[in-house]
C-alpha cells in the first residue's frame, strides 16, 4: 500500500488550504484572470457570469495546473491563464451537466437552468468554453492548444458514453473506467500535462501520469461517497446514482457476488422509474454486503498509489509535497 | 443601385448549382472531411452524426470558404479541412438553438432534439464543436485560429442578445443589425477571411468585408421571407418570428409609422403568449402597409450593395463571378 494513504488514514486528511499554499497568489491572480476572460457588455451574460464565478469550487484544477508549472522551479505566467482556461472549461462542462440532468442546486448554489432558464444554460455554456479558447489561442501554444481541445472533446464523449448506456447493468467495470477516465481524468490529467508545459515541460509524462490516476482515484471517491455519504456533509442527498439509474463501481463490483434475492431487488430498483428512499437504502445495503464498496475503494487506492508513484521522478519540494498531498485530499474527502 | 440587383432581378435568380461549380470537387472532399472530422466508435455518436451529415443543408458557407481560398489561383489543400470546420461549426450551433427553441423539423428533417433527446442534443453540439476545433488545430494556423473562434464566441453573444430582448418593441434598427452580425454575419465573413489565408491572404481584408455584407443581406432577406414567404416553398410556417415574439427589422422599421389602430393590435400579439394565426395575419399586413418589408429590403439591398463593392479588388475570373452571384442568390432565394 502507498504511503501516503496508509499515512492519512490515521492522520487529519490533508486540508486543501495546505495543497493551496505554495500557490496562493497565482490562484488569486486565475480568479482575475478568469473574471477578464469571460467580461461582456450585454448585462445579461455579466449577471450569469458573475452568479457562476460565485459558485466556482475548491479551484483544485487550477491548483493542479499552478504546481504542476513548478514542479523544476521555473514556472511562466502564462501559467495563469492556462489556469483560468482550464477552470473555465470545467464550469461550462458543469453548465452543460446541470441542464441534462435538470439539476437545481449545485455547490450549494441554484444552477443556471433553475435560476436563469434551460436556454440561457445552453448558451452559456457555449459562451464559457468559447471564450476560454479564445483566451488560449491569444497563448499561441498550439502544443498546449492540442491537448486542451482534445480534452473538450473527450469530455463529451463521456458525456455521451454516459447517454448511451441504455442496459445500465450490462456496464462492466472496463466501461466505467473508459467513462470516468473521459468524463473526469481527462481534464485533471490535461490540467497537469498543460500545466507542466508551462514550466516544467520535462515532467510533461510523469504529470500526466500523475493527474490521470489522480483523477480515475477522484471519480471512484465521489461515486463511493454516493453510497457511503452523510447528506449534512456532502451536500447532496445520498443514492443519488442509483436513484437515476446510473452504475458505478461499487454496483459493478457487487453484482457478480450478490444472492439472487439480492439481484432481484437490484433489479426490481433499475425497473422503478423513480425509486423510493427505502428501495435505494436496500440496494446501498445489497452492495455494501456483496464487498461492492470495499472493492471499489481498493482499486482507488490502487490508481492512488499509481499517482505517488509517478511523481518519484520530481525533485523532492513544496510542489511536490503539495501533489502528493493532493492524491490524500482526494481520497478521503468527505464532500 | 448594384448592377448585380438589378440584373437579377428581371432574370432567373442565380442558382446555387451554378454558384458552386468552380469548387465542385472541393465540396464533395468538405463532405469527405466532415465525415472523417465526426467519425468515433460510440454507436450513439455514429448515429447522430449520421443523422446530421444527412441534414447537412446547402453547403453555402463551405463554399464560400473555398471560393474565397481561389481569388487568387492559388488555393492551397488545406482549405478543405477549414471549410469543413466551418460547416460543422454551423451545424453545432444549428443543434444548440434548436435544442433552445424546442425546434421540431430542420431543413426537413427530425431536429436531434426531437428525434433523440435534449440531452443528446446538447452533448452533441459540444462534441461537433470540439472535434471541429480539434481539426482547426491540426491545421496548425493560430491566426485562422483567432478568427474561428473569435466567431464561435460573437455566435454565442449573438444567440445571448436574443434571450436578453425582454423589451421586445424596444429592440431598435441598431440592436438588430448589432444582433444579426453577431448570430449570422460573423460566421459568413469568418469563412470568407479564413479561407483567403488558405490561398489569397493579398484579398482577405476585402473579402472578410464581402462576407459581413454579404451575411447581412443573407438574414434581412431570411426574415423578410419570414413576413412574406409562402410555406409550401420556404418549407416553414410564415409568421413564425411574430408568433415566437422575435422583432426583425420589418417590424422594427414598421413601428415609427404604424397608425394607433395598428400598433394596438401589434401591442396585442406581442401580449398574447401564443398568438393565432388570424392575429399574425393581420400584423404581417399593418407591417406591410406602413412600408416595413420595403424598407427592409431596402436596407438589404445597400448590403448586397456593398458586398458586390468589396469584390472589385479581386482580378475578373470564374470565382469572382461566383461570388458576385452568391449576392444575387442571397437576395433571390425563396426558401
Amino acid at each position: 500500500m502507498s504511503g501516503v494513504i496508509a499515512r492519512t488514514r490515521t492522520q487529519a486528511t490533508s486540508a486543501l488550504r495546505d495543497i493551496q499554499a505554495p500557490v496562493r497568489e497565482g490562484l488569486e491572480q486565475v480568479v482575475e484572470e478568469m473574471q477578464r476572460v469571460v467580461s461582456d457588455d450585454l448585462p445579461l451574460i455579466r449577471e450569469v457570469s458573475g452568479h457562476l464565478l460565485q459558485m466556482r469550487g475548491k479551484m483544485f484544477r487550477p491548483t493542479l495546473a499552478l504546481l504542476a508549472s513548478r514542479a523544476a522551479d521555473t514556472s511562466e505566467p502564462r501559467v495563469i491563464t492556462l489556469a483560468a482556461v482550464v477552470e473555465l472549461m470545467h464550469l461550462a462542462t458543469l453548465v452543460h451537466d446541470d441542464s441534462v440532468d435538470h439539476s437545481v442546486l449545485r455547490r450549494g448554489l441554484p444552477t443556471v437552468n433553475s435560476l436563469f432558464s434551460h436556454q440561457v444554460s445552453v448558451i452559456m455554456g457555449d459562451f464559457l468554453y468559447s471564450r476560454a479558447l479564445t483566451a488560449l489561442v491569444s497563448m499561441g501554444d498550439l502544443e498546449i492548444l492540442r491537448i486542451v481541445t482534445n480534452i473538450a472533446n473527450e469530455l463529451t464523449i463521456g458525456e455521451m458514453r454516459q447517454l448511451a448506456a441504455v442496459d445500465a447493468l450490462g456496464f462492466g467495470e472496463d466501461d466505467y473506467y473508459e467513462l470516468i477516465r473521459a468524463k473526469t481524468a481527462s481534464l485533471i490529467a490535461g490540467a497537469c500535462e498543460s500545466g507542466a508545459l508551462c514550466g516544467a515541460p520535462q515532467f510533461r509524462q510523469p504529470l500526466a501520469e500523475f493527474g490521470d490516476r489522480l483523477g480515475m482515484a477522484f471519480q471512484i471517491a465521489d461515486d463511493i461517497l454516493d453510497y457511503t455519504g452523510d447528506e449534512s456533509v456532502t451536500g447532496k442527498p445520498g443514492g443519488l446514482d442509483l436513484r437515476e439509474h446510473k452504475v458505478t463501481l461499487p454496483l459493478i463490483a457487487a453484482l457478480p457476488r450478490v444472492s439472487a434475492a439480492g439481484r432481484r431487488r437490484i433489479d426490481e430498483l433499475f425497473a422503478t422509474e423513480s425509486p423510493d428512499d427505502d428501495m435505494i437504502r436496500d440496494v446501498i445495503g445489497v452492495v455494501s454486503e456483496a464487498g461492492g464498496i470495499e472493492y471499489a475503494r481498493r482499486r482507488g487506492e490502487q490508481f492512488a498509489h499509481d499517482a505517488e508513484a509517478a511523481l518519484r521522478v520530481l525533485p523532492d519540494s513544496p510542489v511536490r509535497s503539495a501533489l502528493t498531498d493532493a492524491i490524500a485530499y482526494v481520497m478521503h474527502r468527505r464532500s
